[in-house]
């Protein structure tokens, strides 16, 4: 992504060519019986560490496609976490696209029914992964208590086309000054029906009910085709 | 930025005029006796905060300039702290370029003289604003503690450019396990010769030696003109 007058001739056909990809990963999603969560924060939010509780719950029913720029540091965390996880090395870009997720989809033999719940970790990046469709069925952004409650007007992009909100680290909530309210409030003044999740990977506090209502969102979605 | 096989013919020419205007932003600041710093960093991870900190101790002889998505909230803060601040909103753009920063700059009437140190606080993002080069005799990248000590070797583009890593957020060092040698061994396996501050906005701790070694680094610049 770059500034608006500079991206039209470009991105078009980048988009073009995304949004094919997207169709069909959700296609593949489709007949694979998977819901797939397409995870987006700043880095070190606690993208990985909200996978690894939730493995500790979901175990094999949790696929996970991790996404960074260098490392195979998150694949190897949620494998000792105990599910399957696939990791995409960027190597320099600033979010994943659909292709690259339909490569991983690919590596990961998704069809074989094994899986109700495939989460894709975006890389570390509140602004460029807003703008790419991965074939999704809900985008999923996390905003952590350090990070500040003055952050969802100043990335409205990402923010106004989620349907959960994790507010996480809450286990950071005494040590630090963060108006849970306010940014609740602007989350929802962007995205009315976002769906909010105050958590903490570390204490467990509300891993469960968001792994629940994922489970739901999935048994939902089938029973709609 | 995108994935390498996609911009080459792209973003040849974007960065050939990005060049420009940063080479001519380095003719400003030369002619103004200004020593220009490029601030990067996840969003969240206290550059705001520094500067505000660092306004308390430089006063009149820092001027600032905010790059932020949306909003002017930035800004706003730094004047409350007492500098001088220009706020550029890139709309949706990922990164500062150099000719938003010289179109600042004209705002600012930087060759009045009446400053020493320019800050330039770029978009909260850890991939993208690397590969800009806005004129600045030097970057400063921020990990705050909460972020984790694992983000060095997954983020080397921008580690592996910078002049000063300054090790945010300290005073939450007891909370959170974060290994600084770890993260400092990983920075310096990048970039040898990195200058690092361990520094909290919140208590002051490094702020000051972080001014007084900007303002040296300002004086022997012009000295070596």
């Amino acid at each position: 992504m770059t500034t608006g007058d500079k991206v039209v001739p470009i991105l078009s056909p980048v988009m073009a060519r995304n949004n094919e990809y997207a169709e069909g990963n959700r296609m593949i999603f489709r007949s694979a019986g998977v819901f797939a969560v397409n995870i987006i924060s700043s880095p070190g939010a606690g993208k990985t560490s909200l996978l690894e509780a939730m493995a500790a719950r979901l175990g094999g029913d949790m696929v996970v496609i991790e996404g960074d720029v260098q490392t195979r540091r998150d694949a190897e965390r949620i494998e000792r976490a105990g599910c399957t996880a696939w990791q995409i090395e960027t190597e320099g870009a600033c979010h994943l696209d659909a292709e690259v997720v339909q490569d991983a989809i690919g590596k990961l033999d998704l069809t074989s029914g094994r899986w109700k719940i495939l989460a894709i970790e975006n890389v570390g990046n509140l602004i460029c992964p807003s703008s790419y469709d991965l074939g999704e069925h809900m985008k999923i952004a996390l905003l952590s208590l350090p990070e500040g409650d003055d952050k969802i007007l100043k990335y409205p992009a990402i923010f106004s086309r989620i349907s959960v909100l994790v507010v996480s680290k809450m286990d950071l909530q005494l040590h630090l000054e963060f108006d849970i309210e306010r940014a609740e409030m602007e989350c929802r003044s962007l995205k009315p029906d976002v769906r909010i999740f105050r958590l903490s990977a570390r204490t467990g506090e509300g891993v469960t009910e968001l792994c629940d209502f994922l489970l739901e969102q999935r048994d939902k979605t089938l029973r709609a085709v």
